[in-house]
């Protein structure tokens, strides 16, 4: 059998259910897609399972993807994985495997950062449009669908929960000033986004030392220091009605 | 010091954080808004903290919020809530008077429908339009804005995400019956939606007997038998892609 098992945002975010089965793990993966798992979170897991979890990269989860669901064939395979196991889609692939080798999956939910950033926001759930991801650009390759999804939210007066890409390759999450970057080089005079636009920028959510702090566009730069090394995730505001203001009052200022 | 601690979906969906919080409570109340909080998991929850949480009324909460915060003053108290603390707007009243009396609140998050029903669907989390919640409608009532949202999805190519609504008085989520009635006398000629649209239904998510299925809106009815008792979600899906349309297949066959 296979678990996909989530281990949220914060330190010790996995679920009661998931450390009972940890315990009994005949292979314990933990996928480190992302190196962003605090290695007192990893230490904490090896305690509770009694062992040190085999770190996997995705690209090698992906290439060997049969392999690994082919042994939960007769064994207990838990695949552990960063925020909630379903919404990096990247997951699906898994679970379509598992059906193909007709191999028994359960997937235990995490809190993601899809819901965390919305509900600490302060912003009402049921005004987010379509949320979007701002990728790294290269020469080759610089896409700006990203500005015309936030530019159709701005117009619909929702708001936009903005996911940072991921470099792979050194295996670190995007910085503010190359968000920034980006975002600057992808809006035209006539995006509804601007230079002046406000943005919240949402750092190390479900952890203790998280912050919330709102700037123009054209100024995230000056969040470098401060944001160095936390963990991203931006949000563009539509029009906010009186009781979001009120609550974002209280998110933005200091505890 | 307050907590706000979600209990998620399932059964054990709290986190390994919030179960070390809640052994040390002075407080312990367990906000029984909706009474979907299975038995065991109830049990399970008493047997952690050693005692058994007092269950409070989501109105009870509400009216007597001052006196609640203001016990966290010089005591440890949390509160469980169904599902992730921060996505029912209504806590956003316990944080903003917490920040009044200027008492230090911490959250712990938990899995919460909003990503789960969406990573459980298969589809695409970025082609997501805003949110809707039906409604119960009463003879003087019946809010038909809800459908122009799902339209408006629709006929931007989004999918929708539809919470139903909770009978507050018998503490009692709506039947898939009340809500295909409510649906279909929303419906015009010139909806988006239609009496023939496919419908994907969510019962019971996050936990070991969910299931998923589909089925026109005229025909929601037919599953009342079946799904009588669950707690239920409703998708409506826009355009799909071939992998979301390959996702889907899977979600929908047995298992």
């Amino acid at each position: 059998m296979l678990f996909l098992i989530g281990l949220g945002l914060g330190t010790k975010d996995l679920s009661a259910l998931a450390l009972e089965e940890i315990k009994e793990a005949d292979q314990l993966l933990l996928e480190t897609y992302t190196s962003f798992i605090p290695k007192e979170y990893a230490d904490f897991i090896a305690r509770q399972a009694g062992r040190e979890p085999k770190q996997i990269k995705r690209k090698d989860l992906e290439d060997d993807i049969k392999h690994t669901v082919a042994m939960a064939k007769d064994k207990k395979v838990v695949i552990l994985v960063p925020g909630d196991p379903l919404i990096a889609t990247t997951h699906s692939i898994i679970l379509n495997e598992a059906k193909a080798q007709k191999i028994k999956c359960e997937v235990i939910h995490a809190p993601s950062v899809f819901s965390i950033a919305i509900g600490e926001s302060g912003l009402d759930v049921y005004k987010f449009g379509p949320t979007v991801t701002i990728p790294f650009w290269s020469d080759k390759y610089k896409p700006r669908s990203f500005i015309d999804s936030i530019n159709k939210n701005l117009q619909n007066g929702q708001h936009t929960l903005v996911l940072l890409d991921i470099d792979q390759k050194n295996s670190r999450p995007m910085r503010i000033s190359e968000a920034m970057e980006i975002m600057m080089n992808a809006i035209s005079e006539k995006s509804a986004v601007s230079a002046e636009t406000e943005i919240l920028i949402l750092a190390n959510l479900g952890r203790h030392d998280k912050e919330i702090r709102q700037v123009k566009l054209k100024d995230m730069n000056s969040l470098s220091k401060v944001l160095e090394g936390k963990v991203l995730s931006l949000i563009v505001p539509g029009e906010l009605s009186f009781a979001e203001k009120d609550s974002l009052y209280r998110v933005l200022s200091n505890p």
